[in-house]
């Protein structure tokens, strides 16, 4: 069904679509490449949003070259759109093109238009095929998969952490455990994230920006902050620049006035609290899907990733590993307790491993449990509390 | 200085080398290949203790297909022997094999030997080169070379923890955190050590046989006990078959009858006390460096696990890291604590990456320190105290 060339097309066109890694948001990330008479005679990605899509792209650069597009093949990493929305639909285009084959890598995950697109190809007489390197299409995807299958973001744990399973000494040092390297790459998984979570633990601890800036982005994610009782300072790094989005618990009167400060310094505050009082989490995410969040980055203390992580929230660990130990007192990766028996542990599966500099860097990904996690006892503190899985 | 050629029967020696892997000790691990006109003429690795090294072997393979040796080049993984032991040298077979040309990986690293067998070569009137893949054959012998430098053996250290670095739940179950490939893979590196050593809580704990069973060998490894108090149960499994080696602390009256039961059962007890009473770590490794173990494989629990490691008594953490979160309140890998700032930790390096499996399997070097790691405070229970680096 697919040719070598077919392959060598396509994954020309995926390699296309990583260059809008950081650009495309809330847009997916969508490669495309022109073929006519084994020639490669037009490319594209996506711009970012508002601007063209990536067959738009490659059909502009084909005719800028002085090619027509009759009889020619269109590779695209996503199948493309066929509804009005800041753009016209791609397959328009690629029919007014007169195109005489797409091959397409995945139908396009919003179950509302999957296949439509497709379709309309189909209709205008345009051969069709769909499915090739549709893993790897799927895996530069995945928050925008996540937010139109599930409604909620792709949630990315980052946790750096010596070999013994520690991410500071008791003092809550942790600058640095991981090399120059490993943080690197960790601002290349901010910059492509949608929106970045952190706790007002961190933020007392650590006073962090929670921005990009060791790779080179133009686009900055959403800062998005859990602080069930408004606790973060005014003057707070996180509250510099573009406008943070504060979750927050139940309220009083008292909360009126640091409310009011907050939002002279730009920030946004949701109010969503769970029965405890706290943020509900799982409700956050459906939020923060709804602003289009398609991949959401966590870079939180031991108890908010704890609290994630028994709520469900949490799909993938990003681990950086150093070659060093930390010592059993040191501080904990994940305020979790131990399950009644081995058969109750949250389990993962080695997703990726590489070498950054002197670390290891794992991607594990949870595996999907039959039952829903039952709600914590005690919202983002649950510390004394057994965990029910 | 080496030719391609050079590099394609030296690999193919160090491949013969590791056929002797589990069956050498306490000889080193050692490949011969025999190459005349191009044409390998013969094979060699070396035989169990007694019997015959790589060359003699390869030479007597050569020999028993016709061919005459001379103006052949012996391709050897390790300094031909220069001495009478078990055996006549190596040396005095390849000079009058008549051979034209030796290639060595390494010298013999025993600084009382080094050289001598490549002297007795060069003096022959062959042309010696010595370097070949050096790193390869070192690894292959590790063992060896750190109990002919050092006078002690290589200590590696083996653990299997969860993602969150947890060895079992607090109720102290932990059969099973890893896959059955990688406890599998960890009986493959028992098999070719020379000793295992345990402690005497592990024991209480699992009553573990401490044996090779999931691969095949000829040769079992000598099982080490430390057991201060000689707490060890008769009946336990660790004394069941060949004799096993216990250490122990200072003794009094009481012990008397517990080391008589012992012996009767076939141990052999060594008493090797510290100031603290308890069994002197860093001497215990100079005895068994004695009594020529070259790898010693360490399992055993968190506390004895942070004593070796407090007293600089390990060379390499084997870790098997399975995609699973025990919880922080789980086991930890080792009774060690913080220091007071980061650079004071344990730093090691990755050697080596696997996937076992579904597990990770991680090898990490210790960072030799510039000052010895001071005596612990209270033996090998050390929980309530600071450690001091």
């Amino acid at each position: 069904m697919f040719s070598q060339t077919d392959f060598v097309h396509m994954e020309r066109a995926l390699t296309l679509a990583k260059r809008g890694m950081y650009t495309t948001d809330p847009n997916p990330r969508v490669g495309c490449v022109l073929v006519k008479n084994g020639e490669v005679i037009g490319e594209g990605f996506t711009q970012p949003a508002g601007q063209d899509h990536a067959e738009v792209r490659a059909l502009k650069d084909a005719r800028s070259r002085g090619h027509d597009l009759r009889g020619a093949t269109a590779y695209v990493t996503l199948e493309p759109c066929s509804h009005f929305g800041r753009t016209p639909p791609c397959a328009n285009a690629l029919i007014e093109a007169q195109v005489e084959r797409v091959v397409a890598a995945m139908e396009d995950p919003n179950p509302q238009v999957s296949g439509r697109g497709l379709a309309m190809l189909r209709d205008a007489g345009i051969e069709v095929r769909c499915g090739l390197l549709a893993n790897e299409a799927h895996e530069l995807n995945i928050g925008f998969v996540s937010r139109m299958t599930r409604g909620r973001p792709w949630v990315r744990m980052k946790v750096a952490a010596s070999l013994d399973g520690r991410t500071g000494l008791p003092s809550g040092v942790s600058q640095w455990i991981t090399g120059e390297a490993a943080r690197a790459d960790g601002h290349a998984w901010r910059a492509r994230a949608s929106a970045i979570l952190t706790g007002i633990g961190t933020v007392r601890e650590d006073d962090p920006r929670m921005t990009v800036r060791a790779v080179d982005t133009p686009r900055q994610p959403q800062r998005v902050l859990i602080d069930s009782q408004l606790d973060v300072p005014p003057e707070a790094q996180i509250l510099a620049g573009a406008p943070t989005l504060i979750f927050c618990g139940n309220l009083d009167e008292r909360h009126a006035e640091r409310a009011s400060t907050l939002r002279d310094r730009g920030a946004e505050i949701v109010q969503l609290a769970n029965a405890a009082g706290k943020v509900d989490l799982p409700a956050m995410l459906k939020v923060l899907g709804e602003r289009n969040v398609n991949e959401l980055h966590v870079e939180a203390g031991y108890k908010l990733n704890g609290s994630l992580l028994r709520e469900g929230c949490v799909d993938e660990l990003l681990v950086y590993l150093a070659p060093s130990l930390l010592g059993m007192d040191s501080m904990s990766m994940f305020n979790l307790n131990a399950p009644e028996t081995l058969e109750g542990r949250l389990q993962l599966n080695f997703h990726a491993v590489d070498r950054i500099g002197d670390d290891l860097r794992i991607l594990a990904r949870f595996v999907p449990r039959s039952a829903p996690h039952p709600e914590p006892e005690a919202g983002t503190e649950p510390a004394p509390q057994p965990t029910s899985n």
